[in-house]
């Protein structure tokens, strides 16, 4: 049994709060159990510098607040530097909405995620992809109603969600107690069609076999139906 | 009349929700209009270096999400470094804290204030002041309730508020659209008994007389009793 | 009876060096008592890049030599970055001038106030606005009287002084070791017409009344109103 | 048929040249075709501060050189950071390397390997994973001679290699002309007894099926055992 | 007798390996006895923003591999600036080939010569210059064939060299156990016509009189002889 | 004939005001004609951590105003880092100060040598040694009265001067002017007894024979031999 009486393959209680900020373009409050996640959608007219092709760019930026967590953390800024983990997460969530998103379809402008993380008990990136990509299609359609973007450039609709192994047993949507127990520490970023967009499994304390890579895609995919289901919800589609 | 349909000398309407975040010894969120501002208090052990006396420390950070406002901003952390308007207004809202603080009642201890902005519409640093002081003695009384604290460190509470010349009348409270085309600018911090810790006025386009400042502080004065009164409702002396 | 013999409302021995340098448009040495600033303006074509009206601009920056106080301070560049008093007083120099220059008159120039203090005994922010601003004087006449400038930019001059409260008593011009001992700080900037363009007032260990308010800018209009002669003499109007 | 005659499953040439330095302990060049990486393991005494508990510690560094490849690249300090891919790599070597060391047994020591790309053909993470392994192989047999290790703390050994889908086919160990149009990336780490220790997969143009996961898994599993074969050859078990 | 036998006035075993890297325009892997520097030629279309004439540019970088030496040095990007000595030294190579290539010949373009010491064994900036000099007659070679450059930007062949005075002896060549007990450390860029491009003369721990600055200059003279035919004969001329 | 009507082997006016700041130990401002640099020397108890010796340390900082120059330069602290010619000149200075300084007559101390360029006209950085050492005296003779040093650590003076070739001239102690269109550039820095410390020549437009070479440090002689003259009356030896 779940510290939280939760059964192996069951998600934490899940809410998405659309439209938590006036200003941007879409923004969503999640929040998986206890961990709360801010996602805001902006839409910036140009592109990176580095960016020599005609097509648009998808990009994302994660961040906790300093009291986010049990302890508190310094601000990366007072380090005058992004830190490894949040280079490594935010890489992810970007690279998860390019995949699903015709960046030709969105002309020369750059669309931002900003993903921050209010409070954390686990799951925060998987949480952000979620979140963001809720927000995300809040803001696609905003800017075709505007008539900004004539076709909509999302191809998929995406979720993610964190499993692992704790004890030998295989669970979906690990708390930060249960995460910090893992043997095995995986993320996955599922599309609509139930196809593979990011897999990340890491062994914590022990390697695992091939089989057990498949059953956490499996538990991991079941959750990601669910929220696709919520998140359809929201968007109201 | 004002944009909002405001008396000259109305607040807008203020909210305060205590206990937002469930990590932090004090958290509150704190609402000005349109204005949100996450304020959470954390202790640690140890002090500043640079600190050789034997007292306590208190000190304060304060952020703005980059969608807190109508236009994206950057992330200070992507730039390297703390931008000056930053600077200023964390070092203001330290100090308004220590002013009324007796480091020595709080042990080699440092208490942090995190200000983070997560909307902005105008006077983002006194809600910033009203709101983390709110936390700061939400944290005191449970430090006191554990024993960590055997004696009382706040010697008077404490809020601000801005005020400003707008048109040539005295505005309380002014909201993004009022700050934007203000003449002058001030910012009061006050203690529960009517007296000044921090007096910041500005001419933002013309110099201002010596009974100006003085209409000013009394608007101010009418308005920090009112969020002082919010302040012990909540805390609930 | 003050340290040095002075009345509470006496200024220390102010002396004004105009020319110190050869290659700035204008470049004053400013002594007040022990305390040196070494104020240059330059003019640079162009305009920040965050500027996007017609109109000009004008800036200051303020930092301390290694050695100008009793014990020698770390270059900020060792460090990185500039550090938030430095900040806090930089943009308070620049905000100043700004308040009388008529930027429209300017053209797409930079004005840049460099404030270094060679030697700091207390009031090097209020030293380095009204050296900077007669500095500023000099540079605007030589602008016009080369024709860069058709028209003078200067709506009214401008000094800055400090005056505090050390021992329940009004000071004016606080040295160091007043400074360091001062209940109550403060920073006045007025106009040659006696209207106020800043007021930044600080409880450093006590609350202070309105009262207490006014009399400190009684004290600080009557220092200012010597300034401004003295630099009315140096620029020779 | 691969641009180069290659069979789908079939690795490039890997040559690894064992004591390619004099000063580190352990050190290797190892080639995958065109991709060369120094890898250089060195012994520090002393753990990083943020480590509290008794064990060891094991990291990894990962640079390419300006000129590695087709075209300059500038170095990451002359920006005055670490890039995002950078730090993600080298988080991912690092970890790989402490799932396989028994950290209580390295005693109060660090072990850092660095890994310097020369030449980026493609495969330089797995590259690294592979010949900075065999490097620490060396360099704990050394540490083991010399007596300051007294128990072996190697558990399992490693090996690393890339799979990816291009137009549509499983390939092993792609170099950076398939790379750059694979629709699925996937990087995996694998112990000597076949487990897994880190599997990333991406979808870079296509989401992909679990199916299509395991065929690149069982891709990958066939090339690690021959370079785990050639590590241990080199490494003269 | 020297530590290696070598006499006073010998060069270490000097190897030069032409075309080390397949990407770079030239590359070289130099070394003098255990010293090994890897040097690469890019050239880049555009120039520096800071140069407003019509001329091109050669500047060079120098870095060393973190177990190049003894003891494991931190990566300078993980301080976040690249070091004096760093600064110093790439700076003295960079001058040393613009004092030889005629700017004008190159047109708009930037070359970049990187240095990199994969081992440090004494003498790695006279070794950059020697090989890193080297590499550019290869590319300069390549960018005439090609037609890109329709005159030879080379004016006169360059190599250099370290001297010392070591226990009161001169000796050439200095290894880093001989330049660590050094006296004076000398080292001379010269040209192919004998001539001095760069002499810096340090007094390690004793001044010296000019008579010794003449013995160095000719020591040094008679090894960069030495080093110049073995230079022709890579380059093939 | 000189541009300022100087003879080639004459120095311009050379003045050195001592005490002329009031707190750190020793100080100078130091003109070679338009030259001006401030020079301060401070004590600190206590090393640098990367000194494991027991012996003290001495070291300068360099840095230039904004508005030294005919064009305003950025400052350092500004880009975030110290440049590459600053950390070059620091260097030079700092290594020729420890070249005559007994370091183990110091004790655990470090005596800074700050160099704050006010005005320049060329030749800052000879300028600053000589300044900074007859800085550094005061401040030695001061330690000695006090009795923190017991013995003195100076084992010789030291000047510096610069000295050229324009126009196929060799000229004394070049301004800026000269300077810019100088052949040659050679810094050298000698001791009373008219031996070398350090000697940096470089070819600026066109490489130099031996004989120029002895030319150049001859005529630097004659001028050190002056300075350091003028250096003894100042300290009043």
């Amino acid at each position: 049994m779940r510290p939280d009486k939760r059964l192996n393959n069951q998600l934490r209680p899940v809410k998405i709060t659309p439209h938590f900020l006036d200003y941007p373009l879409g923004s969503v409050l999640i929040e998986f159990g206890n961990t709360k996640v801010l996602c805001s959608v902006s839409v910036e007219e140009g592109l990176p510098k580095w960016i020599k092709e005609e097509h648009g760019w998808v990009t994302a930026e994660y961040s906790m607040l300093p009291a986010a967590g049990p302890d508190r953390m310094q601000r990366e800024v007072s380090r005058g530097k992004i830190g490894g983990r949040t280079h490594e997460i935010q890489r992810l969530i970007g690279r998860a909405f390019r995949s699903v998103i015709d960046l030709n379809l969105i002309g020369p402008r750059t669309i931002w995620v900003d993903c921050d993380v209010l409070q954390a008990d686990g799951g925060t990136r998987t949480a952000s992809i979620t979140g963001g990509f809720t927000a995300l299609l809040i803001a696609v359609h905003k800017l075709m109603d505007k008539g900004v973007l004539t076709q909509n450039p999302v191809k998929q609709n995406l979720a993610a969600v964190s499993v692992g192994i704790v004890d030998g047993e295989v669970l979906l949507d690990l708390n930060y107690e249960e995460d910090s127990s893992a043997e095995v520490d995986m993320n996955v970023v599922m599309t609509g069609s139930g196809e593979l967009v990011e897999v990340q499994g890491t062994a914590e304390g022990k390697p695992f076999s091939k089989d057990t890579c498949i059953a956490l895609i499996d538990y991991a995919h079941a959750g990601i139906k669910e929220l696709l289901k919520l998140q359809n919800e929201i968007v109201g589609k």
